[in-house]
């Protein structure tokens, strides 16, 4: 039915598919995933920017650490070029974080983080009768009677039954962004929520909130799944359940990260920008390896796979690894600034930012012809898994490019995965899997290859 | 594109979906995956397989364990009718193993593992010196006079550059199989081999062997990948490398296991059967989680999960649960022999044996004509990521049904991960994701409710 389909569709189209891709597509695409199968060079950056740098977060020095070692190894991979381009930063300070939970017995250790952003709480700590609430409706039906002087604890989930785990995220997301700056205008004095997360364990996880213009600002931390069961079981017992929350954390100051920009100069139309990147920055509790060290190192890889197979690229491939996506865009904000200032002409701009599990497709924001052009060469994807090839796409570090270049994409990994670790101590290299890493390297190469060859 | 396809495959093959299908199969087929994804019965089910009853090898009393226990949770789940299915397998044995490699400096040691089915070493082991063979063709070109008295050294790999690990592993298992057997024939005291794996690391991974009709038997291993390594650069170094092995192992007599089957009665057409099932052994080293415990529980939820969302099944649908697949697949020599005995009409016949990752679709051993209804209702699937309805499917289990009945499936998950633990010490319950655990219990749900509507 496909060899059917794709026939049907070709004869409606008209899109003239064997005139643009050469006989060779196949045995090219198939020799960049073998190129990354066996060397695993994507696996092996990954590893050293995980062990050898660690965390990166917004403001530290590792963060230029990991920006001064890919660019020297995007040169020792062949790129013409390769800079760094400061970007000024929030400094981001994560100490001491705790909480107990008390109902009359013992007090219960919650594993606890302060979400990215906070205020730390007095050097004393904040205790308070605890609040559980499920919704913001639930917050403003309570108001401030019932809130004023409490700690609100947002026992919120993910939706389970939603099977892209970024649309479960999506819609949970809101109450770690918003949560305390809706609770504050209640007089609440804290607030703790259940993380954003699909694996039921006992860890926590950060991530960005804000309190918006708000001068009402109260400190604000994840508590793990487990700890949310434990806490909501306390409370569904009846018993007056009070929480004490110790938080050192919060902005001090600025200071200066920085992009790294590389050309792998085009043979035929250097002018034409193939933009391709990842986020270099990550949450400060684990090493960042999913998030997103594996968007920088399949970007690394577009590239240094092309070369490895001896083909030369038409267009300039240009590998952007940001700074600081998760602390307020900064480093996208600036490289797109710089474009737009210099008149760079992008292209197609591709983001790898939903981690390194094994490829599905891709989200494709274009016109619809031009959607339709790549959908005509599903049958050079599909034996590599990439099925999909859905209209919308491109990711959060390439939104300042909106409106000023229109064709953007992102990678589609396996989404089930990447809860389990985004933003929390278990983000570690030995949450990558090498394979299923290099499979997403290889089908970013494979499809900025076919890319190469249209108009 | 996809939209205008199914039209022009509907067109051209005169599939009438709408006819069969109610309208709320969507609905449905939703509420069976939330169903899974909320409760995880499934995990849970797997989570005390191997946590409290852990690996089941053939002949053990462990597999008998499972089975009494899988018997109850079916009934448990509302099954009609289970009963356990008595099942002669040879006894399996493992002790002490290990093996070292001296090369002049300290002795090297191997992370080692006896083959299934290898005799053991003398009891004082055997040492000799190694010759590495990279094929069966090298093996016959060393000859007696190469290879008498000698370890030969199976230095042999699943190939990196297939994209389904499953055809990888077809290419490297004959070493594995035959390994022994053939260097036996020129005098060789022992083989060692590479472990069949992709993972680049340190533990071994065991596995069937055989020595035919072969009346010389010599002892046979698996090292892991880490120490294959090591060996061949002892070897390269172009030193006089000797291994010396012990293992104590080997078939210890007879045993009886058993298969476990359970019905859940249909209401319309209770004689056409809808068999599902895995294998409840497993190997020796790790907890069989992935192979087959995986299987098995896949094979459970796809009745319970229907009973839960309120489906009443037309057909009969029965779950089975092979005793020894791994070591001689006797039980499902002796489920298919009992059902010939007594004329079981197998309408459709299922199997789950690759593992609890993502669910990518399925193999389909079928006429055309099914395999092109079932193709046309890839709309109902492909949402949760079941975009592979290929021709050929099924499973070792299924093998002896061949031919007295003739429609089988295999269930396929994304496959990259899967030989990381198979057959390994790493097989275990935190090998499992439990979310893609039961996407790939919801999917088979899913097509055996669709199937049950059809004609």
């Amino acid at each position: 039915m496909r060899k059917l389909a794709l026939i049907a569709a070709m004869a409606c189209t008209g899109v003239a598919q064997a005139q643009e891709i050469p006989s060779d597509a196949k045995a090219l695409i198939k020799s960049l995933y073998t190129e990354a199968l066996g060397d695993q060079q994507g696996y092996q950056w990954l590893k050293y920017m995980c062990e050898e740098i660690g965390p990166r977060p917004s403001g530290s020095e590792a963060a230029n650490k990991a920006a001064r070692w890919a660019q020297q190894a995007l040169l020792d991979a062949g790129a013409d070029t390769a800079w760094l381009q400061p970007v000024d930063v929030p400094k981001w300070h994560r100490g001491e974080e705790w909480s107990k939970a008390y109902a009359g017995g013992a007090p219960v250790v919650l594993p606890t983080t302060a979400l990215g952003g906070s205020v730390p709480t007095p050097a004393e700590g904040v205790r308070a009768a605890v609040v559980e609430v499920g919704s913001f409706e639930e917050l403003e039906a309570l108001g401030e009677a019932g809130l004023k002087g409490k700690i609100v604890f947002y026992n919120t989930y993910m939706d389970h039954s939603k099977i892209s785990t970024f649309n479960a995220y999506g819609g949970a997301v809101k109450y770690r962004w918003a949560g305390a700056m809706e609770a504050g205008k209640y007089g609440a004095v804290a607030t703790v929520m259940r993380s954003v997360t699909l694996l039921r364990d006992d860890l926590p996880h950060t991530g960005a909130m804000s309190y918006g213009e708000s001068e009402i600002q109260v400190p604000s931390a994840a508590i793990s799944w487990q700890a949310a069961d434990r806490l909501a079981q306390m409370l569904e017992a009846g018993e007056q359940v009070e929480l004490e929350l110790y938080l050192d954390c919060g902005v001090q100051g600025r200071a200066t990260n920085y992009n790294v920009v590389a050309d792998f100069k085009g043979s035929e139309k250097p002018q034409e920008i193939m933009l391709v990147g990842g986020h270099i920055d990550s949450w400060d509790l684990g090493q960042g390896a999913q998030d997103d060290g594996a968007g920088c190192v399949h970007a690394m890889q577009v590239p240094a796979l092309m070369k490895k197979v001896g083909y030369q690229n038409k267009r300039t491939i240009r590998v952007v690894l940001w700074a600081n996506e998760e602390f307020g865009l900064d480093g996208a904000k600036e490289y797109a600034r710089w474009a737009r200032e210099n008149s760079v002409h992008h292209w197609v701009a591709m983001e790898s930012d939903g981690g390194g599990d094994v490829p599905r497709g891709f989200g494709v924001s274009a016109d619809d012809e031009r959607l339709e052009e790549l959908r005509s060469y599903k049958n050079l994807l599909v034996p590599y898994g990439l099925h999909v090839m859905a209209k919308g796409g491109g990711g959060a570090d390439l939104s300042p490019l909106r409106g000023y270049d229109n064709f953007f994409i992102g990678y589609r990994p396996e989404s089930q995965r990447y809860f389990d670790f985004h933003h929390s101590a278990r983000d570690n290299i030995d949450a990558i899997h090498p394979r299923s890493l290099e499979m997403g390297a290889a089908s970013m190469s494979a499809l900025y290859y076919i890319l190469d060859q249209l108009q």
